[in-house]
């Protein structure tokens, strides 16, 4: 059949959902394309069910055998309703959903199964997957990927994890409080390794807790898969068998079918675009992994917002990714915005450094809270970065990339009112303390 | 004996602990001068306990009557560890500390026990404390206010509250968390009254679900006090029958002795102040409740910081009561900063208001996490006020001062990065939604 549409949307992970659902809410008709299942990466294999599984830990101070127990009995159905209301949000809309694999025919036409889709605006929200290495071959049982890891219902007795990054270490946690022996592997000196080592410290320590194996500054150099079990061989000659290998090193761009048909230019990594996110071939968009700028799923999400927004003509939505706030889901979480010690070092840019325990406030003193806030000011005592460890500072961050951006300094934030008596007062601290310092 | 000091800070709360310690940091010496004990309404008889012992239920899904035993258990070890913490802190920095009743011989000299000190600049932190009305007497054993109602090792089988403010909320649903029959009772209408209403039902249901009698619309008249218990009578002819009622509403300044010998002035209610919170005596500054600004904790310690700067030469604090963020500690926590509702309708100023439920946001949907974020925009889309309900909101408000004071608006916020997934991009949803209406 042929049909047209104001807009069609090539991917729908979070990026596409939100971009789909605006352009929606902005009047245009619609069409959603899928191959597998809505909801990608963030929401339905990763992120979103990793922090569903160890916010339960968080929040539950428990018995964990009976935390376990109980996602495991609700894992498939918590599942079939995310999936059920991504699509009914996106349905409820009236937005035309097409399922499979299209592809372009030309700039402003797809076709997909029996149909033949026309639009004005095409918008490639394609995402990445996990990729192989030449030593590591995803074969989805022995060496899998977040896919098939976020599945816990189907728990190893012990697992290696290679790669020592956010997904790495999230997983990491996952996995040890869910009570499976975890040997995290990581090339660098240290997880996380583009981070401060103090905000990392409390995320090494919770793992050790955790019993947690890390094994760090050395590469994992094969795998060797024998019937019923797996060894890692690491490049010092050190072996480690175990049941599954999971990788997080690599991933690869899910370009769409057709692409050719377009003027639309790619590399090996990504689409390209310029900095509307618009591709060689005017009218068409690509948003989220798929175009390389950040793998980050609130990324995705307002790249997905500035699009649409474009697309409806409405104000333009600049962002600025310097401001990106970061956070790392574990317990404790790191979380924060600005920039960090080690960047501003690589950078040469002179900075101070004021830290407060959140023991240190009357609130987390009182409710045996741990974790801290660091505050990085520049020269002239303007705000550069302000990261924490805690037990919930994903939330604590909310809207500080604002303040930071607007190039506010150490005394605005010291005359700014603090709620008395919470742990935010930590950050009031760490300010003061940064500010007495002299930059030599 | 007679000694001189840089400065001398009369009262130990919050205000004066925070000043004492701003200017020997400052590098003054500095007596503190306390009349009871240290830490004053805000860390010792009133606000933080209350806190701590709602952040236990709050944080222990567990067993209620367990988290009661244990509150219970260590309630005395608490107390003493934090007065211990408090005096360390001081001592430590070299503070000299006097405890007595002293009183101004004249606008440099003050006299304690046997001591007579002289100085250049006093503090005035002297603060406020419950006062009786004609008809509720307090007696501190029927009729008490929050020092005794504090002891949670004292607890009745039945309190009657009066007056449905922030410190009757609070301590209506610490009394019902630890067991006791709890009748609120609020001459206004609603409970919380100078508060939106929508913010208000959720710790309305959460009062109720403890199963907290709240009376409102009627004041209560009287009481009548016998041998073994105690009635409340209100204006309807209503009896409350229980063994204790907290008084709330009322509250009465501690002047220090001897202001007569100053050139200090006063009110019935407070001592005068200008802009700098000086007194009409140059070099005595009044802080905390005792000035009658704003009675709240983390407007004390602002003051007491500004003044300190002051002394000390240093660059001013300018504080923007205006951007004051508040919040009600029960669970779930009330928090926000800038306008209500209410007050834009008080002030007809005109305003259109977005709302988004935490459970909207991906996180939050999969943690069951309930409350909402409300914002409140004015005609240019400019942020007027951001209030939230929910679990741990109190923290969650951090510097969003920062943020409407720029008079940013919902497009700066729009375009703003929120970590995904965070409950906060219900921040963002709101924001969305406030933008969208229109103002007639």
């Amino acid at each position: 059949m042929n049909k047209t549409y104001d807009a069609i949307v090539i991917g729908g992970g979070v990026a596409g959902y939100y971009c789909a659902r605006a352009l929606r809410q902005g009047g245009q008709s619609v069409a959603l394309i899928e191959k597998n299942s809505l909801g990608g990466t963030s929401l339905i294999s990763g992120a979103l069910p990793v922090k569903k599984i160890l916010d339960s830990f968080k929040n539950n101070k428990g018995n964990k055998e009976e935390i376990r127990k109980s996602l495991l009995d609700t894992w498939d159905k918590n599942l079939k309703e995310l999936s059920k209301r991504i699509i009914n949000n996106l349905m409820d809309l009236g937005i035309d959903i097409y399922y499979g694999n299209g592809e372009f025919l030309d700039s402003k036409t797809y076709e997909i199964n029996e149909d033949i889709l026309n639009t004005q605006y095409f918008v490639i929200a394609t995402g990445t997957e996990a990729a192989s290495t030449p030593n590591f071959v995803i074969d989805n049982k022995n060496i899998i990927t977040h896919k098939e890891a976020i599945d816990i219902k189907k728990l190893p007795g012990k697992i290696a994890i290679l790669g020592g990054n956010v997904e790495g270490v999230e997983f990491a946690a996952l996995y040890a409080e869910m009570g499976v022996d975890v040997v995290l592997i990581e090339m660098e000196n240290n997880i996380l390794f583009e981070n401060d080592r103090d905000l990392v410290e409390p995320i090494e320590n919770y793992l050790k807790s955790l019993g947690v194996m890390m094994i760090t500054g050395v590469r994992a150099k094969e795998a060797e898969i024998n019937k019923d079990s797996l060894t890692i061989i690491l490049e010092n000659g050190q072996k480690i068998s175990c049941d599954k290998a999971l990788t997080t090193f690599l991933r690869k761009p899910n370009f769409p079918k057709g692409i050719e048909n377009t003027k639309i230019k790619v590399d090996k990594k990504k689409v390209l675009v310029d900095e509307n996110l618009e591709t060689h071939e005017k009218g068409i968009f690509a948003i989220g992994d798929i175009n390389g700028v950040l793998g980050m799923g609130h990324v995705a999400i307002r790249q997905g917002l500035a699009v649409a927004n474009q697309i409806l003509n409405k104000p333009k939505i600049n962002l600025d990714y310097n401001l990106l706030p970061r956070a790392v889901f574990t317990i404790p979480e790191m979380a924060g915005v600005g920039s960090q010690e080690w960047e501003l070092i690589n950078g040469n840019i002179p900075y101070k450094v004021g830290k407060s325990l959140f023991q240190k406030t009357w609130r987390g003193w009182a409710n045996e809270s741990k974790g801290f806030v660091k505050v990085l000011l520049g020269k002239n005592n303007d705000l550069l970065g302000i990261w924490m460890v805690g037990e919930n500072v994903s939330e604590y961050i909310g809207l500080l990339g604002m303040v930071i951006k607007e190039k506010r300094t150490a005394d605005d934030l010291i005359s700014n009112l603090i709620i008395h008596p919470s742990l935010s007062e930590a950050i009031f601290e760490a300010a003061i303390q940064a500010k007495k310092k002299v930059i030599k």
